[in-house]
C-alpha cells in the first residue's frame, strides 16, 4: 500500500454560520424544528435573518468543521467543498488553511454565493440550523482527485451530502477510490431528517463501503426504525460496522462486532452552542484512531473535542485541541 | 427650530473588519506603520490576508462604530455609508441594525464589494488596519438627503472621508445643510496620516462649519502643525472648537474657548485590542453632549465606551453600554 499524506480527507458543503442567539418564539414562527437543520430558499433566509438579532460569523460546514478539528489536534487533515467566487468563499477558505487544513476548492462556482447557514441558539445552548446551500451544490464527481483520496487513511463524508443532487456521484466516486486504495470510509449520518430523507441510499453506502459511522440516538434509531437502543445496536452489529452513537450529555457509545465502549460526556462549565458538537466528537475519534489509539482513547479524544466546542460559539475550536489533549494527559 | 429625530448622524464608509492576532514581524514584512491605516490595492490586501491567521469578521467602519456605539448607550443615531451588492453588505446592513442604529445605504454599488479592513492586532494590543475601500468609495452628494440631515441634533464626520473622491462633495453638502437647520457639525480627524493627506481641506471644514473636533494627541499635533500641548490647545482655541483630544491609557483633555476638563482613562483589566477606541470614546461624548450632560459628564461616558471596546477584540461594543452607564452611575 502506497504512503499516506493525510489522517482524513472530508468531502462536504463548504459553509460560512451566521450564528445568533434567539428565543424560542422565533424557531415557533418559522416553523423550525430546534436541534434539527433545513434546507432554506434565499427569500425565506432573508425573512429569518431580518428577524435575528447581532450575530457573529464563522466558517462552519460539519466534515469541515471535523477537518479544522483533527488540525487543531495537530493532526494532518484535507477537505474537499465548493466555495462561491466572493469574499465569504475567500474567508473559508482562509479560515480551513489558516487552522491547518488542506483545502481543495476544484473550480469556482461562478454564480451562486457560498454557501451560508444562519444558526439561531436558544438559551438552552441548542442550535437550529437554516442553510442556504448556494456554491455548495456544485460538488461533483470531478471535484474528487482519486489521487488525493487514497492518499488518505479514511476519507470522512458528512449525511448532508445527499440533500445535493451532484455529490452523490461525487461521493460514489471517493468511496470506490478509497476502498480500492485498502483505505477506510467514514460516514456521519448528520441530522436526522436527513436520515429520513434518504434512508435506502445511506443504507446501501453502509453496507458496500461504510468502515465507522457516527450519529446521535435518534439518527441511528431512524436509520434502523428501531425503537429501543438494543435493537439499534443489534442492526448496526449486522452492517458490520465500526459504530458511534452520542448521546448528549448522556456521553458516547462505541461498538463494533463484538465489544461495546461507553464514555462520560467531557465536564464543561456552561454548554453556551452545541453547534459542531458532533462533528468535533468525530474529530476527536479519529484523530484517535488514525494515530493508533484503541477505541476508548479514541471516545475520550471525542468527547474533549466536543466539550471544547459546545462551550463557546461556532463549531470551530478556539483553544488549541493539541494543548487540551496534553492538558488531559490523553 | 423643527424637531429632531436623531441625536447624531454619521457619514462614513462602511466596512467589514477582518481581524487577527500577529506578530510585529508581519507588519514589517508589508511596510505598515503601526496603529495607523494604510488603503490597500485588491492585490496587496490578498497578500497580507495569505499571511493572517485565523482572523474574525465583525462590522467596523469608525463613523459607524461611533453610532453603534450611541445606539448600545440608549440614543437614537443614523448612518449614511455605502455597501456593495454582496453578502458582506447584507452582514453590514444586518449588524448596524440590530444593534439599533438607523440606516440609509441609497442605491447599493452593482460592481464594488463592501469595503473589507484587514486589521492586525499585535501583543501590545495595538491595531494596524489595511482598509480596501471598494463600494464605500461611492458615497456621494446624491446620497445625502438634507431633511435627514436636518433631523439630527448633531451630524458626524470621519476624517477618512477625504480619502474617497467624491465624499467631499457629500460632506459638503450634508454640513451645510445642518448649519443651515441650526444643527452642529462634528468631525472626527481619524489618523495622522489622512490629516497629512487632507489638511488644508480639515482645516477649511473646521474654520467654516465643525463645532466639535475628536482626534488623538498626534492626529492634533499635526493638524496645526504644533510641538507641544500648550502650542496645539492655543491653535483650537483659536478655530472656535469644541475639541477633545485622546491620549490612550493618559486620559482626555477637553478643551473649548475658555475651559479646559482632564478625566482619566477608564480602569481596564486588560487592552485586548485597541481597534474602535476613538470611534468609542466619540460615541460616549455625543451621547452625553445629546442628553444635556456638562463637559465632564460627556467625558467620562466617552472613557467609559471606549474602556469597553478595547477589553475584546472588534470594535464594536459586546455589552450593553446602557446597562455599563447605569452600573457605573453615570
Amino acid at each position: 500500500m502506497s504512503e499516506t499524506r493525510f489522517d482524513v480527507l472530508g468531502i462536504g458543503s463548504a459553509i460560512v454560520d451566521i450564528i445568533s442567539r434567539c428565543e424560542e418564539d422565533l424557531l415557533a414562527s418559522f416553523d423550525l424544528v430546534k436541534g434539527c437543520m433545513a434546507l432554506t430558499s434565499a427569500d425565506k433566509a432573508k425573512q429569518i435573518y431580518d428577524r435575528m438579532g447581532r450575530a457573529v460569523e464563522i466558517s462552519g460546514g460539519s466534515a469541515a468543521n471535523t477537518m479544522a478539528g483533527i488540525a487543531s489536534l495537530g493532526g494532518a487533515p484535507s477537505f474537499i467543498g465548493k466555495v462561491g467566487k466572493d469574499k465569504l468563499g475567500d474567508i473559508f477558505r482562509h479560515e480551513i488553511e489558516a487552522i491547518g487544513v488542506d483545502f481543495h476548492g476544484g473550480r469556482k462556482a461562478e454564480d451562486l454565493p457560498t454557501a451560508t447557514c444562519l444558526i439561531l441558539v436558544t438559551d438552552d445552548g441548542q442550535r437550529t440550523m437554516n442553510t442556504h446551500l448556494g456554491a455548495s451544490t456544485t460538488l461533483g464527481p470531478d471535484d474528487i482527485d482519486e489521487a488525493r483520496v487514497a492518499a488518505a487513511r479514511v476519507i470522512y463524508i458528512e449525511g448532508y451530502q445527499w440533500d445535493t443532487p451532484k455529490a452523490k456521484e461525487a461521493i460514489r466516486k471517493a468511496s470506490r477510490a478509497a476502498k480500492g486504495a485498502g483505505r477506510q470510509v467514514a460516514l456521519s449520518l448528520s441530522d436526522p431528517f436527513v436520515v429520513d430523507r434518504h434512508r435506502e441510499d445511506l443504507l446501501t453506502l453502509i453496507r458496500e463501503d461504510v468502515d465507522i459511522l457516527f450519529g446521535n440516538e435518534e439518527e441511528i434509531f431512524r436509520l434502523y426504525h428501531a425503537g429501543d437502543l438494543a435493537t439499534a445496536i443489534e442492526h448496526v452489529r449486522g452492517a458490520k460496522v465500526l459504530a458511534c452513537m452520542t448521546r448528549g450529555a448522556q456521553g458516547t457509545v462505541v461498538f463494533d462486532g463484538t465489544t461495546t465502549t461507553a464514555v462520560e460526556a467531557f465536564p464543561v462549565d456552561k454548554v453556551v452552542d452545541t453547534t459542531g458538537a458532533g462533528d468535533l466528537f468525530a474529530a476527536g475519534f479519529l484523530y484517535g484512531y488514525t494515530h493508533g489509539r484503541d477505541l476508548l482513547g479514541c471516545a475520550k479524544m471525542g468527547s474533549m473535542a466536543a466539550a471544547e466546542v459546545i462551550s463557546h460559539m461556532g463549531a470551530r475550536p478556539e483553544l488549541s485541541l493539541r494543548e487540551l489533549l496534553l492538558k488531559h494527559g490523553l
